[in-house]
């Protein structure tokens, strides 16, 4: 069954569901069914990325999928992004076409620089994916490609045909504004963490005036990074058994992620939450065609305490990319 | 007569004094004899900009002191930066030497950009400064420069010798990462907002890894945007009084003024506080001999609130540019 999620135009022509599925943090061994399920649910985008390890399983499951008729290959949004130690140009298309391959398709819809930032190349070979440190352990190389460099082999990526549109994530506001000195093709999506302690109005406002659709990861704040062992999370208030969204929550006969879901929508902004449960599965796509109001939008928003938890630094890796 | 403020090397072999005089909001009609009482006071480096439409003035009280036998040219620090609308690489040599002459003098010691954003270009008979707006009111009109092409632009005034250190300002963390990997001289200083609510701890571990010296601007907080007009900064408990500080400045015998910029210049920034007040002139260059414990540097470093005051929204400026 397809959901009624409705799509978001990007300024590239292309279309998108505003709510799609996130696949960090998907086990290999269930990932494949996870996806399954998930298109039986009426999910449509799968959020996929090299650094999540997890592509040629993530790819099983659309292949099942189609194969068993529930959905085309044109009927899904399928996303990648490129990991920091591919940004040199001439890296970018041949790990592409490997991510491709992993996915068992042969374009991706949306393609994105993962992260701002450029690691020292290791080939896929040597190991994969390659994660932040050169050795796979501790020691941090960076790379030499600006990211001009690299946003230009993106907008080849789009003339070729191999992404449909291309994107940044993890961007911010300055990095942006130097970006569109540049640009041939501006990003069709940004993609940044977002949540009510990272609220950032003034990136999506920014995002905007340039038609370009935000999609927030890490919808639920801090409970994405308490499994990663993030001290700063384990230290911040639970946002979903937060006492004014559950009862808000309540207000509207909704879940506490439910609501922190419509809080992102009701805004404009696509989100891309995970779950392995079928009940929470499908409940994360009921997240927009009901509305909260002003006010409770504003309370929620009102939380905003400028906390970016995924940053290297709260892994503990020595990498000051963020404040 | 001199004060005994130290030199912090710059990476480029050039040395600066840790505690400077910051020349923003300085008015005109003050601005001579400001400079001038300072350099008699003991400060050596004046931070200026051309932005803050007072370099002329500051120049003349350069220009008495030196006359008058206080100081040589070479016993001076003279700092300036390129404003946002003359990053088009053209533009910069033609503007360094119009802020050279307004200056009086023929390099400059230090010269930053002010901002990493690009506006489009207000000639200097048209409106000079320029300000955030291209018609100097309401139209915001972006330029085409990326950062790469103006830091090529500068790293030719380092060249030239119009400019003796090359360096950034208002840079974050990526932006950064980005120069490093197209710079072929790295900046020499990063000028940052930085105080108790707005501490960065990571864009300092970064610049510290690529020696370059940080620059502390703002370092009371909220008391320097008060008289702007900002209400985030009338919102925010003031530093200057804050019960903490205080009671760290009793245990000393010094100011909270003066505690706050020590607890820059012994975690190794340089500040550039301003002051009209001859006694606060001299105490603000008393923060360099006296130390405080690492607890009492603890305690105001846990004020963070990842609070940025300078950021044109800030002052109901439609430019989307930090968070």
């Amino acid at each position: 069954m397809a959901s009624n999620v409705p799509y978001l135009e990007l300024n590239d022509g292309n279309k998108i569901p505003q709510v799609g599925f996130g696949l960090w943090k998907v086990d290999n061994p269930i990932a494949a069914e996870t996806v399954y399920n998930a298109i039986k649910s009426g999910y449509r985008l799968f959020d996929g990325a090299c650094d999540y390890g997890n592509e040629v399983e993530c790819g099983q499951g659309v292949a099942k999928a189609i194969k068993d008729g529930l959905v085309k290959r044109e009927d899904l949004t399928i996303v990648s992004k490129l990991w920091n130690s591919f940004h040199d140009p001439e890296q970018v298309e041949p790990i592409v076409k490997k991510q491709l391959a992993d996915w068992g398709v042969d374009y991706f819809d949306i393609y994105y620089i993962h992260f701002p930032l450029s690691l020292k190349y290791v080939s896929p070979e040597t190991r994969y994916p390659p994660g932040w440190f050169y050795d796979g352990d501790s020691k941090v190389e960076y790379g030499s490609a600006s990211l001009q460099s690299t946003w230009k082999a993106f907008e080849d990526l789009k003339k070729s045909g191999l992404a449909k549109s291309i994107a940044v994530s993890n961007y911010t506001g300055p990095l942006l504004h130097d970006l569109f000195t540049y640009a041939e093709i501006k990003p069709a999506v940004l993609q940044i963490e977002h949540h009510p302690y990272f609220v950032q109005p003034n990136i999506i406002t920014l995002a905007k005036e340039h038609g370009i659709v935000v999609t927030a990861y890490s919808s639920f704040g801090p409970a994405s990074f308490i499994e990663c062992d993030m001290k700063i999370a384990e230290d911040a208030k639970p946002l979903l058994d937060h006492e004014i969204v559950s009862k808000i929550a309540s207000a509207h006969g909704k879940t506490t992620a439910q609501v922190l879901l419509r809080w992102a929508t009701q805004r404009g902004l696509a989100v891309i939450p995970k779950s392995n449960n079928p009940k929470r599965l499908a409940e994360n796509l009921d997240v927009t065609n009901w509305d909260l109001k002003q006010d409770e939008i504003d309370a929620i928003s009102a939380f905003d305490l400028n906390l970016k938890f995924n940053a290297p630094t709260n892994y503990g890796i020595p990498i000051y990319l963020f404040p």
